[in-house]
C-alpha cells in the first residue's frame, strides 16, 4: 500500500491563530482510496524549517501532500522551497498568469504584481489548477534518481523509508484556503493519485447510521468486516455511527459495481438505522422528506434555544419546509404562544412529558403546520434538581390525529452544548422515523 | 526564547477520524507565556513511529508536549516509548493506583485490571496529574548528559537543533481528551514552564474587538506594537480581531500590573468597539448586559433561522433574559405571528428595512420585551435577484421610544453559513452598543 505524509505550511498555525482542519481532511480522503498516512507535520513561514521538511518527507514518504505556504506574500515559500530541496529554478507560466489576471479582470481590479509571483513552479512539475483562486498547485512526479541526486535518498539502510527507494515519489501543494484545497483534490489530486499511484480506481460510499452504537454496528456487521474488496469498516464520532464501504477496480464504475450491492445490503439490513450516505446529515434528511412529500414542520424549542431551527434551516431551500419555529424559554411564552395550559404547568412542571406533548400540540396548530416538534428539558449546568435532573428532556411530536413522545436521560456528565446537540439529534431522528414509517391513518398535508 | 514542539500520537488522527483541537490549543498557549513553537508533529499508534518522532524532537527542541497515547489498551505507547528513547525502565506509582482505583470506585466500577497500566511512568520522570481522568501524564526534566547518553544529542553541528545544547530539556504529556489536556495544562503544565524555563510569570489578557478590521486595529495602535514588556500583538478570525497584551515578571501579579494599565488604556481608546476580554463573546456579553439591567429580549428571525436565538440560549442562565424567540420564515408567519401588514410585504417585500423594522416591533410587542430583534435578509445559495442580492440582510432593534436599522451587503462571495453567522454578529452587536450608550429617554424595563 503506498504511504502518503501531510506538511502544513504556516506561521499562523504554530501559533494557534488558525485550526488546521485540511490535513484531517485529506487523511480521510487517502484512507478513501487506500493511501496509508503515517504522518502530519506542521512548520512556519521558515525557509529552513521547511526545506528540512519537505526533504524528511520526501526521504521516506512515497507522496507528500503540502497545504499552505502558496500565496503572493515573500512569507509564502512552498515553491521556493522545493524548487532548492530539488535543486531546480523557478519558471513562470504564462498561460497561468494570464488565468491569474483574469481572474481579477473579472472582478474588476488589476492585478497586484506580487500575484505574478503565484504564476512561478519549479521547472518539471506539472499544474494541479485552483479553479477557486489565484494560488494554483503543483503535481510533481520524481524518479528515485532525481531524489538521489538532490542528495534526498541517501541509502536504504537509513531505517527512515516509508517506501522502496525504487519508487517514484509524488509532491502535491494545496493552498492553504480548505475550499480551494478540498475542490482541487476532488477535481484533480484525488483522481490523479488513484490512476496513477493506486492503480486502480476507488469508490466509496459511508453509510450514516443513528441510533446504533458503534461495537453494536461492528458487531451487526462481523460478517462483512472481514471481506476485501470491498472493504467494510466502521467509524464513530458525534453520537452517530458510519459504515464505510470501499472497493477497487480498473474504473470508478467497476469500483462502483462492487460497492452498490454491498452498500444496499446494508441499507436493507440496517433499516431505519441508516439514515443516509456521505454528505447526508440528519437535517438534510429530514428536509428532504418534507419537501418530498410537501409537509411542513413547526417547532416549540425551549431546552434547545433554537439549535433545531438553526440546523433545519442550515438547509438551503428550508423556506420550502419551514414557516414558523419557537423558541418558548419561559412558561408564560409556553402559555400565551402555545396555549400551554397553566393547570399542567403547576402541575407537572415545563420539564415534563405532558409539556413538550402541549408545546407540539400548539405549536403545530399556531403555525398551521403538519409537524408539531415541542422540546422542553435541563440543558444545565444549573437547573437540576434530584427529581429532574440536569440532561432529563422530554420531546414531542404531534401530527394530526398522531402524537409520539420520547423521554431522554442524557446524565450530568456531558456539556450543555453536548445535552443541546444529542437532543436535536433526537428531535431531527424522530421526525424523519416518522416521515418513514407513520401509520397509514396519519392524514396527508392539507393542500397548499 | 525556548523553543518547543508539539506532538500529537493517534491513529485515528492519521486516519482523518479525529480533528486534532490539541495543538492549535497548546501552540496558543505557549505564544501566550512567550514559548515559541516551531514544529507540530502526528504519528500513529506505532511503536517505531512514536520513538523516531520523540528522538527527533527531543533532538532538537527544548520543550515537547505530548497528547495522546495515555488509554490503558496495548495501542497506547506514549509513556513506554519515552522510556525506551531514554533507556530506563517503566515504574509502578502506587500513589497513582489508588487514585485510579478510587476513580473508578467512585464511579460504581471495580477498575478494569488493564487500567493499572496507566499508573506506570519512566523512572525519574513526575507526575503531571491529571484531576478529571485516569490517564495522569508525566513532567520530566532531562540534562543534556542524560540525552547524550540516550544517543539522542549527538553532536551539536547536526544542524537540526533548534535549542541549545546545554540546556536542561522538558517532555510533559498529556492525554488526547481535550477537556482534561486543557486542565492540566492550566493548573500545572503552564505554572511549571512559567517557573522552570521562562524563569518569569506571564501575564496575558485578550481584548476583543468587534466592527474594525486587522490592519485598521493595528494601524490604530501602532504605538504600543513595538513595545517589549508588556507587548501588543494584533489577531484577526471569524469576522473580529483581538489585541493581545503579554507581560513577563518575577510574579503573576508582577506581570498583572504591567498589563493592567496598558489594557485600561487599550479599552479606553478602544472604547464600544472593544467588546469584552479572554472568553467573553458577543452573546456572552449581551447576556451579561441584559442580565445585569433585567433587561428581556425577543428575536424574530428569518433568513439566520434560529441561529442568533441559538448563540445567545449557548449562555447558560439565558432564560433570565430570553423568554420567547421567533423564526418566522414565511410571510404568513410574519402577518399571523407579528402583525407585520401584508400591505408593507406587498410593496417592500420581507427583505426590506420596513420588514425589519414590523419584526423588530412585532416580536417586541407579542414577547412583552424590551428589546426586539427583527433579522430578515437572503443567506442564499438560492433567492437573490439583481435588486435583492444574496448576502442583503435588514437587522432592526426596536425598545420602547426607539428605533434603529442596519442593512449589510454581505455579498454573494460568502456561503450561507457565513452570511448567517456574520449577521449573527451583526445582530449580537446591535444589541450590544444599544446596551451601552442608549439615549438616556429609552425607559428602563418594565417592572417585573
Amino acid at each position: 500500500m503506498p504511504s502518503a505524509e501531510i506538511l502544513a505550511i504556516g506561521t499562523e498555525l504554530l501559533l494557534g491563530h488558525v485550526l488546521d482542519t485540511n490535513s484531517q481532511y485529506l487523511s480521510d480522503e487517502l484512507a478513501r482510496i487506500g493511501i496509508d498516512c503515517y504522518y502530519h507535520t506542521t512548520v512556519g513561514d521558515n525557509r529552513t524549517r521547511v526545506k528540512k521538511a519537505l526533504a524528511q518527507a520526501l526521504s521516506r514518504s512515497e507522496i507528500l501532500l503540502t497545504s499552505g505556504g502558496l500565496g503572493p506574500t515573500p512569507d509564502d515559500l512552498t515553491m521556493e522551497c522545493i524548487a532548492e530541496v530539488l535543486g531546480v529554478p523557478m519558471i513562470m507560466d504564462d498561460e497561468v498568469l494570464k488565468y491569474i489576471r483574469e481572474f481579477f479582470t473579472q472582478r474588476g481590479i488589476v492585478m497586484p504584481e506580487v500575484n505574478a509571483k503565484q504564476a512561478l513552479r519549479p521547472e518539471g512539475a506539472d499544474l494541479l489548477p485552483n479553479p477557486g483562486g489565484t494560488a494554483p498547485g503543483i503535481i510533481w512526479k520524481l524518479t528515485p534518481e532525481q531524489l538521489k541526486a538532490a542528495g534526498i535518498l541517501k541509502s536504504e539502510d537509513s531505517g527512515e523509508a516509508e517506501s522502496s527507494f525504487e519508487r517514484n515519489r509524488y509532491i502535491l501543494t494545496f493552498p492553504g484556503v480548505p475550499s480551494e484545497l478540498r475542490r482541487m483534490w476532488r477535481e484533480t489530486g484525488s483522481k490523479f493519485l488513484q490512476s496513477t499511484v493506486v492503480g486502480a480506481s476507488i469508490y466509496s460510499i459511508e453509510l450514516k447510521h443513528y441510533g446504533i452504537g458503534e461495537s453494536a454496528l461492528a458487531e451487526m456487521y462481523r460478517d462483512l468486516l472481514d471481506g476485501s474488496n470491498p472493504t467494510v469498516a466502521p467509524y464513530a464520532g458525534q453520537g452517530e455511527c458510519r459504515l464505510r464501504v470501499t472497493a477497487k477496480a480498473d474504473s470508478v464504475d467497476d469500483a462502483w459495481k462492487l460497492v452498490a450491492p454491498v452498500a444496499d445490503h446494508i441499507k436493507h439490513r440496517s433499516g431505519d438505522l441508516c439514515y443516509g450516505t456521505d454528505d447526508d446529515t440528519l437535517e438534510s434528511v429530514v428536509g428532504k422528506l418534507l419537501c418530498d412529500e410537501n409537509w411542513k414542520i413547526a417547532l416549540a424549542e425551549s431546552c434547545t434555544g433554537g439549535l433545531v431551527s438553526k440546523r433545519l434551516t442550515d438547509i438551503a431551500g428550508s423556506s420550502k419546509f419551514v414557516s414558523l419555529n419557537l423558541v418558548t424559554y419561559s412558561n408564560e411564552a409556553k402559555v400565551d404562544m402555545l396555549g400551554v395550559s397553566q393547570g399542567l404547568l403547576d402541575v407537572h412542571g415545563a420539564v415534563s412529558a405532558e409539556c413538550a406533548e402541549a408545546m407540539a400540540e400548539g405549536v403545530r396548530r399556531v403555525a398551521r403546520a403538519d409537524i408539531g416538534i415541542g422540546i422542553t428539558g435541563i440543558a444545565g449546568p444549573d437547573g437540576g434538581t434530584p427529581d429532574k435532573p440536569v440532561g432529563l428532556v422530554y420531546i414531542g411530536l404531534a401530527a394530526k390525529g398522531y402524537y409520539c413522545g420520547r423521554m431522554l436521560k442524557l446524565g450530568d456528565r456531558l456539556s450543555r452544548t453536548e445535552i443541546r446537540h444529542r437532543t436535536a439529534n433526537e428531535a431531527l431522528n424522530m421526525v424523519r422515523l416518522f416521515m418513514i414509517d407513520r401509520p397509514a391513518s396519519v392524514s396527508a398535508p392539507r393542500v397548499k
